[in-house]
């Protein structure tokens, strides 16, 4: 409620959408150049916009965090975390154009083989879940989506 | 932006979640007893609420509308509404316990055998696809889940 005029505005939950891009076996990554976690590799995410829908929502994150044209090939999880009212959408994606570089919300955007990334300088705990959920759905063409890991 | 104090509140979509119910080969639905659209059939389904896990939310939307206690065993759906900016994840669930009753919002709660469905009496396009991909799903256990129909 706003303590000027006492207008009531909802607030409701709010949905997160991104990406596992993997090429060639590597994936994505970037390097927050923003805080919260600035200097930290993140995977393309962020707030479903107003009239979009989550695959577009996905696909606008890779654009402008990673300068990544992707198709979604699977929703890859489905993660609640409610202390803080979200709901993340992940899917997994391939680039469906050549290149990539950083936006301006990245200071950097690499390439990580699986056994080269940098798990101890991820941004937040769903990146690492994801990564992992990820590579459990790696061989699989139809699966039902990852949730929170218990 | 707030009129009459200039605040900015920003807006987000928002989420529904819901159950397809089935008992025995039938299927749950509930009468509307509110606007919009009072007196068509619904599914149970909602508002997500802040700080509540989408699972949690269809559980509660069923205990509200329908005065059931369910459990859910798969993500059936996850539908996309952009012109209204909503994105739906539809469960698919069974009685958890035994009973049902129409909730304050629920003029009539049945269980529907397929070929008894009220097609041509249904509240929403969503509840329409909601079932249909049920249907879809009756004999998987595990299967990516539906989004819109093309």
């Amino acid at each position: 409620m706003c303590g000027q005029c006492g207008h009531i505005a909802y607030s409701n939950p709010k949905i997160v959408v991104g990406s596992v891009v993997a090429h060639e076996g590597r994936i994505l990554l970037c390097l927050r150049a923003i805080d919260p976690r600035k200097g930290f590799w993140t995977l393309p995410a962020g707030f479903l916009e107003e009239h979009e829908t989550p695959e577009a929502g996905a696909r606008r994150e890779a654009r402008e965090e990673a300068r990544a044209e992707i198709a979604l090939d699977a929703l890859l999880a489905v993660c609640a975390v409610p202390h803080i009212s979200q709901v993340q959408l992940m899917y997994r994606g391939r680039f469906a154009a050549p290149g990539f570089s950083p936006g301006p919300e990245s200071l950097e955007v690499r390439l990580f083989a699986w056994n080269k990334i940098p798990w101890n300088e991820l941004a937040f705990p769903s990146v690492k879940w994801a990564l992992e959920h990820y590579n459990q759905s790696r061989d699989l063409g139809f699966f039902a989506p990852f949730s929170n890991p218990v």
